[in-house]
């Protein structure tokens, strides 16, 4: 992009843009413009709509009925499918369950299990923090196994991947820098040393096009409540592949994943295929508010997405580079819209407190330690003309110094 | 009780009944006489109000900024410190997080890293079978050790509690027989023995006054969906002795236990206290749900909780024993209203087809393989009204022979 563009440009864009009447959907507070869907997804008429019918009718009215008449017990297998289609995963190979942590957990001990003679673990020292912490949970029962970091051990993941590595554990687009990785590429190297992939989709699941069947991937894991809008804290989703199911193995064996989970039996059988995922008993509104966001995704072209996507960074990028460009500010997202996910990242000594600046004028985007601004765009309800007045916002905060507030430097416990 | 009351008599003992006002904050169907909610308990005003804010405002409005603004991230302490109050707990033990299964998981790896030198898990195998489940995923990860079972092993659970015992797993009260063990005497019994004990409170946490603290009790788990009424699913708690906090290590080891957890520091360092059982993002809506459930709480005596409990299920075993004593009914719960939880089970060869009648005609209990009817009273909604009319109905049912109708006999997926 060389000419930027001005605001009469920007309207005609919006007023191309396929994907406008999918914005009407979803409830965007008046005022508000909303650069954080990659932390927490805005909600939808049809999640809340789905939310309500199942706390008053199926909850209020049907109760334990609903186990069977509502479907409760199908829906981890059923929106898993439907979730999949999203991540290029045929049916019968994603669950919806637990927490991506959880799902981190139990992918490498399925995935070290499938690898005996073998003890490292690889993953990236700058990746989503819970992803190691899960992987050093996963140490300690496992003596002798170690992890060899990105960033710590070696510049490059690649370079880690040899003949004693069983799994590598990585993000398909990086939470902080948005840079997107290799999905084939990646996964190709570990196979040719014989390890297995475990891939970390919070940022990418509804965000871009991803294709695990066709990459050939092993595992993945992610998170819902992000890109995909299905509610806070709404339960993460787990892949493996149809190859591995008769050889998985995991720890968290409850009674969601056994064979004959009504039988009552006094000991645990593996059910079969991506079932033997699952452990306890789900949180059944929370998975009803995420059908309810689930089904707006099947009318979503994902190559519609994506470019609107590229778009809408492409364009943050340039406005921000054109109109801030005196003030600091350094781009650490990449700048190829091909090599980034659906995110873009400045830096500046005082992020923290331009931040808050920009919250307290509407314009939500979040901080991330030490000193990076994150700014995320969801193409299903951002439009290009929230991009203009975020990067307007942005420039006059710069440009007055009115992040210099004292109340804008005050920490609270999240951000 | 000697005297069968007639239906004057029953009553009598609604208008007298002291907890008589909080049933109408619930939302009972019409036409149902719920005696399930030892499975799913009922819907309040309180729950649903809080889930309705919590999903239009919280999310739809407030987003993000929820986590602050709402207490999102506060939530799994602050409601486990209410939680902590109905089973014994001072502050500071009892979180709410994830499902009884994961927690199960976590207490068993604590317990055991406090006994490195002991190899063996105790528990009953006549308890919930998902408790025996998690026990054998622990054993997969801990080479050597092993389980020993109640009713496998040996007949009685304190025959099984020796030197070489790490940790005993056991139920408050019998999710099948409604039997209550005595906390107190088998926590004293471990403790003799060097072990340390998780009680599994499903059944007994807002059924019955619980005393973990006044039982040295180590560790405890348990479900809120069933007689907290927390909704279909709502996350689990778990609690552990202050005097272990120190020491406790458990491999599920997510952002949300890390002593920093928005540093995004490189390593996992656990936090303070019972924080550290903390994993992955926990479903906000459906924990929402729970805190009004919880709300309604705050204005129950438990002592009279207890009293209402004990006479609702000596009434039902009374008015079966008396109005269908002829039909082949066994009672399998202890007679002794003191050593039985909030449940009566009465076995019959067709105990399936009898319940399915049962529910036909709104009268809501469950069945548990192979011949098991079990009926759940929960004190803050049962009226001695609905005891009445569920024998009435089991009455009709086994004198007509109704429950023989063809499609009484075909099986659904969850019963």
């Amino acid at each position: 992009m060389t000419a930027i563009p001005d605001f009469a440009a920007i309207k005609a864009m919006d007023a191309a843009d396929g994907l406008r009447a999918m914005r009407e959907r979803f409830i965007l507070p008046p005022g508000l413009i909303y650069l954080d869907g990659n932390s927490l997804g805005v909600a939808s008429n049809a999640a809340l709509d789905e939310l309500q019918r199942a706390a008053t009718v199926e909850w209020g009215q049907d109760l334990i009925r609903s186990w069977n008449t509502a479907g409760w017990f199908d829906m981890p297998l059923a929106l898993g499918d439907r979730v999949g289609r999203l991540i290029g995963a045929a049916a019968g190979q994603t669950v919806i369950c637990d927490t991506t942590s959880i799902n981190i957990y139990k992918a490498l001990h399925a995935a070290i299990a499938l690898r005996p003679d073998r003890s490292v673990i690889v993953s990236e020292g700058g990746g989503f923090p819970t992803d190691i912490y899960m992987a050093e949970g996963v140490l300690s029962m496992r003596p002798g196994a170690s992890l060899r970091l990105e960033g710590v051990d070696a510049p490059n993941i690649e370079e880690l991947i040899d003949g004693d590595v069983a799994v590598v554990l990585v993000n398909h687009v990086s939470y902080k820098s948005g840079e997107l990785h290799d999905m084939a590429a990646l996964t190709r190297k570990a196979h040719e040393n014989g390890a297995l992939v475990i891939w970390d989709l919070c940022h990418s699941a509804g965000a871009l096009p991803v294709d695990l069947d066709g990459a050939n991937v092993d595992f993945a894991v992610g998170c819902t409540y992000k890109y995909l809008n299905g509610g806070p804290g709404a339960p993460a989703f787990i892949y493996a592949a149809t190859r591995h199911h008769g050889d998985i193995r995991q720890p968290l064996s409850g009674w969601w994943g056994h064979a004959r989970p009504f039988a009552f039996e006094k000991h645990y059988v593996a059910g079969q295929g991506i079932r033997r995922f699952l452990c306890g008993t789900q949180p059944i509104l929370s998975l009803r508010a995420l059908k309810g966001a689930i089904d707006l995704w099947d009318e979503v072209d994902m190559v519609a997405l994506r470019e609107k996507s590229v778009r809408l960074t492409d364009l943050f990028i340039s406005l921000v580079e054109a109109k801030c460009g005196a003030y600091g500010l350094n781009l650490e997202s990449p700048r190829d819209g091909a090599k980034r996910g659906s995110q873009v990242s400045f830096g500046h000594p005082n992020s923290y407190e331009i931040m808050q600046a920009l919250i307290a004028r509407g314009v939500i985007g979040d901080f991330r330690a030490p000193s990076t601004m994150r700014f995320g765009f969801t193409p299903l309800y951002v439009s290009y003309a929230d991009v203009w007045h975020a990067v307007v916002t942005l420039e006059e905060i710069l440009r007055t110094g009115a992040w210099q507030d004292a109340r804008f430097a005050v920490r609270a416990a999240v951000t």
